[in-house]
């Protein structure tokens, strides 16, 4: 027994977006509570020489997106970086999920066999598909996801781990 | 072409463990610098109803030993969760990361045809072992981790998502 690519990538960034997309909803409520502007949220860091929400929800959903079309041999598409709204922030995370649900899973699927090449800052990189679902494309995904929820935490709204997770799927008692 | 639950699991846990022990001497060389008791560090939190640093890093090695040790059918360690200081911290990662390169991975991979049956708070829980190794033990183990760096990044320690993502494998120029 093993784990295809497309089993190891897809429905983790769906499951993962999804639940960012909520927290995002529950952000959006305590701003309307508080009477906070929710450019605010969108523009707060954890620290001034780290990106913004916005940022990190941007490019968590660019390691989605762009992690899974190379594993395809496909082409993702290219997003503006423009979201400063929670609404626009949303928008962009069902665009990511819409685009990772709709390739083949054979196609993420035949990655595990190819170089994939790949621009870290000015440079063209390379890696075995494998390593780099699992050593590149996943942490990245994760640091992302993470600071967005930090800074979400940390600007008091109200979320937990069980927000953080998401709809896990397969969970019964036992 | 498909992963192995141990490839998909171990070698991740390994990099990511060894990348925060790297982080935890910078954050030890500050402290020296900046003749901070490092004991303060380990009791910093991003909010105060969030854990602190040392427990943050508790329950990464948490998930990293149990996660890999449920999946191959094996005990893991249980460890006191006494650890203060910064070199006890490290000491909590090296003994986690020994103990999962220990497991034997041909038994960590037989853990995809089961279920794993693990308590979740007071409950015990289920899920086949390939859906609790990517959708319950790696967004839990990269939470914690990624908490861990917010909470050091934030304190002013000189680090960045490169100490973050530590030793890379196969990557290279392409």
């Amino acid at each position: 027994m093993s784990l295809s690519l497309h089993t190891a990538s897809v429905p983790v960034f769906v499951r993962s977006l999804e639940a960012l997309s909520a927290i995002l909803d529950k952000a959006a409520a305590h701003c309307v509570a508080k009477k906070i502007d929710p450019a605010v949220l969108g523009a707060t860091r954890l620290i001034p020489d780290m990106f913004a929400l916005s940022r990190q929800v941007q490019i968590a959903c660019d390691f989605a997106k762009n992690g899974a079309a190379r594993l395809a041999g496909d082409e993702a598409p290219k997003y503006d970086d423009t979201e400063k709204t929670i609404e626009e922030l949303k928008g962009r995370i069902e665009r990511t999920v819409a685009f990772v649900k709709g390739l083949e899973p054979s196609a993420v699927d035949a990655g595990a066999g190819r170089e994939i090449v790949f621009p870290v800052g000015p440079n063209q990189m390379k890696m075995p598909g494998e390593a780099y679902l699992l050593h590149f494309v996943m942490p990245n995904f994760h640091f992302h996801l993470c600071m967005a929820y930090a800074i979400l935490r940390q600007a008091g709204i109200d979320i937990g781990k069980r927000d953080f997770m998401g709809a896990v799927p397969d969970l019964r008692p036992a």
